[in-house]
């Protein structure tokens, strides 16, 4: 970890001076999480990171906390504040004198709340804010082979609780309760922070972003479920859209469809193609089969420590794909009133192309 | 929920135009939460609630999600934005005409993240923000009748979770192991969303703020444990310090001093009392025991739908006590390299005094 927080903060200031910002500001977020491990609960106290482009950064902190921040003080300089101080006061004051009245740059972490990103501007007003993602996503987009081991694990992991859930009954429970007994077998596989679940049968299927509900699933329904959450800080996400009782061949035909864009889509993941052009390429089997509108949404997002980050595989986004990147392949049809499907993979960009982390059948799957 | 709803959307229009305020925004927060009952996934997709002082209030938010919103309709216009627009130009076409160039006032949620909070100075630089928590705080920080039941629910299903989790072994077990079981019997109990736990055996309890260990508890030793969770959207929050076999006198000593203080601040709770004389009540037992330096937190936070919201316990808070109001009631002493305590109750602030809502004994509970 030492080792890794040393590289990820020299490519960082390296980054800051190339971008002409004087400081980045890191409050606990997934890009704070992301160079030091270091993470906490968010709340309404503040954490933060003051990065400048070269020499030691600073960790303002509650001070009552320094027991979790020790094993930092190899890389990082922390100050911690008392509960009846101003904490805005303690990041002024880490910044070099000359900067804290003179015109600065600072890269702030896009997470962070607007409660403390106002009182920064009133602390800090010649400070001209920008997004600390514009010098972090090139980085975090690319993963590392550690990061893809375990994002393959964290996918491997899903798919052993989607295949316990399957063996269940699903006609006669509830949506909620059948994503209940999920959300259990995640959590007995450490998947278990960030968990959430959209899981819906029917014409609730029909809606991409449905909560489960209360509705008891009936035999001949479809059921879509999408589910993720983090397995050591990396994220799966999968959806799968089984059939209680054989599927009409309606059903069939239509899920049929929305397979060959999967498929499409990975065959056309190659470093160099643009995250649009693997949208597109999924997006024209079904328009091309007349159900263009009924895929309402991008084709996908890139996952690593984050359920949605970059790169996002969406019209409009010209960004190449390179090897490392990873993200989501999951073309939809959604037909109202009756029934939606969906399958999603997490797709890894290799040297030649695009493989699949997540090694679960593409066929209908039949449940009770 | 219509009533409630129509009841607070009214309550903030008044305090817009007493506060001169144009617009207030609220992205997913709690603050959205509380006045609409709405409540998605919070990510890089920008849900946006737009408040003028009078009229009707407008939702701009990812069109594809149109079914979780249509039950809004009757007090809030809908406006979806698709996946390859761009929402914030959206956000700007609801205001007034004349209110996209003259100098505005607009209150943001607290919560709304930086990458919004910077698109939305971009896009509307004549606008000056403020925290949508100076018109909200004042009414979230006094509970209805139905929160205090809620609340009061949250905290009996923590009681039980906990006193199954007394039933069971601790010594030989680690940290993580013991912290697992109490979030299952959490989750049995409808204490999943935003579930969190501290528990420290020996001197990992002296750190008020540490997540679980791999350590394994030995007999002999106090385990000070803290959860959260909330159960229909409001939250339990729960410290209470055990003892692994039968207590030492010096553990009994610092431990009744601790309880002490709870029980002097919960006595001083009153309408009209400070905040901070409560933090006072409870600090100046333990710093007459000449402890004062190990307690080294504020004495509690307010509670609700937030984990930690207003009223704060901490001195320098000159905030009068209202009945209706809901904060935790957590002092502790922390000796270093040896052990920590702490109680931890919800408190309600009544007509006359103060009632905690966390019905379990503060005797030390000797475990196996």
């Amino acid at each position: 970890m030492k080792h890794l927080v040393e590289k990820r903060l020299a490519q960082v200031q390296r980054a800051l001076s190339d971008h002409d910002l004087d400081y980045m500001f890191l409050s606990i977020s997934p890009d704070l999480f992301y160079l030091t491990g270091y993470s906490s609960f968010v709340s309404e106290r503040l954490h933060l990171l003051v990065i400048p482009p070269e020499g030691r950064p600073t960790l303002v902190f509650p001070d009552f906390e320094k027991g979790i921040v020790e094993h930092l003080a190899d890389w990082i300089d922390v100050v911690g504040w008392l509960e009846t101080e101003d904490p805005v006061a303690f990041v002024r004051a880490t910044l070099a004198s000359g900067d804290r009245d003179r015109p600065i740059r600072v890269a702030i972490s896009d997470h962070t709340r607007a409660v403390f990103l106002l009182r920064l501007q009133a602390a800090l007003p010649q400070a001209r804010f920008s997004l600390a993602s514009e010098v972090l996503a090139p980085m975090r987009r690319v993963k590392d082979e550690v990061e893809l081991r375990l994002l393959k694990e964290a996918q491997g992991r899903a798919v052993q609780a989607l295949q316990q859930l399957v063996e269940l009954p699903f006609a006669g429970r509830t949506e909620q309760r059948v994503a209940a007994d999920l959300r259990r077998f995640c959590a007995d596989r450490g998947l278990e922070e960030g968990f959430g679940v959209q899981l819906g049968a029917g014409a609730n299927g029909a809606q991409a972003h449905l909560p489960p509900s209360d509705r008891v699933i009936q035999r001949g329904e479809p059921v879509m479920i999408d589910f993720w959450a983090a397995y050591e800080g990396y994220y799966c996400d999968c959806s799968r859209t089984l059939h209680v009782g054989p599927p009409p061949p309606e059903f069939q035909e239509i899920y049929a469809i929305m397979r060959e864009a999967n498929h499409a889509a990975l065959a056309a993941v190659r470093p160099g193609a643009s995250c649009q052009s693997i949208d597109r390429a999924a997006r024209q089997v079904i328009d091309e089969a007349g159900y263009g509108e009924h895929f309402f949404h991008r084709l996908g997002h890139g996952i690593g420590i984050e359920i949605h980050e970059e790169p996002y595989l969406v019209e409009g986004n010209e960004m190449h794909l390179e090897p490392g990147m990873t993200f989501t392949n999951e073309p939809g049809i959604y037909l109202p009133g009756r029934f939606g499907c969906r399958i999603e993979d997490v797709v890894a960009v290799t040297a030649t192309g695009g493989v699949s982390l997540t090694d679960y059948t593409h066929d209908i799957v039949e449940v009770e």
